[in-house]
């Protein structure tokens, strides 16, 4: 165990004390979502997550009941997290639905671009790694694709109605079809340390839903 | 460690001795294969491998310098693997390029029902994981995409003389197109533990190459 060069006092903190601990938690949270989203869970031990936050083990287990009850919440908190950005993005009524969706994939273009393609996508990192992870996993990332799903099967319909999209397509399938694609595109990204397979993709994914030309 | 239930005398075995000693990497090779393609490198240990195996941690040494040069081998070995894999599908002349793609794809498909959508990809795998890789993965693995691509680009360039795929399409940037997005597709089926991924994706890139009807 990395010993904390931070003194405190032995023993379980007292929950809600101070805000010293609430800080302490949310530093935690966020120390975790930047190891899950360079390197997965399996590879993330938590003494290196103590050495960040520099608080002892028992700080630790005074928020969480282990590693996996750690995992849980970090998938929690990044589902969310990622849910605001694509509202963010997806409600923009200054712009067009489909320049809405451009812009989206230009913002996460620009946060994998400014960590050198190091970090990318935690619940894609989580998915691939899922058969060494806790069963208990798989529902809760299914569901934070199916959400972020839902909400791009919503702004896809808007691109319809404005007619920026074919008539024909079936959003929901689009909506999932494009996260299959840009997980995999964040996968070759990091991999390539480049954004060409961030491009690439979505250049394919525009001329997929575009109106066949009359 | 774990102790191996085979007995065989101490010390480093002669090398080529006698073609125990030549199944006994091949069968590394595979117990390798199979770990990585479920869970990648990080999650994978040596005594894992050699509790398959049944051999004692020596054998292992005589083989491989250590775990990086046997995930070399490894990336090695599943690239060729799938290059021969690809070129069976792909140069069956008794069908047409187009059903060529199909066929593979059906193979690939019923190779990860086969193993309950456990078995993924062992180069999406390192891919995704590879920041904590050691970094001569990375070449390694790039080179191996590249070498798939060039099979499928080559097909579609056969497609498309065909007139079974656009006149439009750059086949290069296309077969990029789709090993990025199969990627994303086996990440999900394995995350969701079915098919439907494999069956989205490949849909929506057959209607991206197909020529607009006239």
């Amino acid at each position: 165990m990395i010993k904390s060069p931070v003194k405190r006092k032995p023993g379980r903190p007292k929950k809600n004390s101070d805000t010293v601990f609430l800080d302490t938690r949310e530093e935690l949270i966020k120390a975790g979502l930047a190891a899950l989203t360079i390197k997965g869970y399996s590879s993330t031990g938590i003494d290196e997550i103590l050495k960040v936050v520099q608080v002892p083990k028992g700080s630790f287990y005074h928020y969480f009941d282990n590693k996996e009850a750690f995992g849980t919440e970090l998938i929690e908190a990044y589902g969310q997290y990622f849910a605001k950005k694509l509202s963010h993005w997806f409600y923009d009524t200054d712009t067009s639905p489909l320049n809405r969706l451009l812009a989206f994939i230009a913002d996460a273009k620009k946060g994998m671009q400014k960590f050198e393609y190091q970090r990318g996508c935690l619940i894609g990192n989580l998915g691939q790694e899922m058969v060494a992870l806790p069963e208990g996993f798989r529902k809760q990332l299914i569901q934070v694709f199916n959400d972020w799903e839902m909400k791009t099967a919503h702004l896809l319909d808007e691109a319809k109605a404005a007619g920026e999209i074919a008539k024909t397509i079936n959003t929901a399938q689009m909506a999932y079809y494009f996260w299959v694609g840009w997980e995999g595109a964040v996968l070759r990204a990091k991999l390539e340390q480049s954004g060409e397979p961030l491009d690439l993709f979505t250049s394919g994914f525009i001329a997929l839903i575009k109106p066949t030309p009359h």
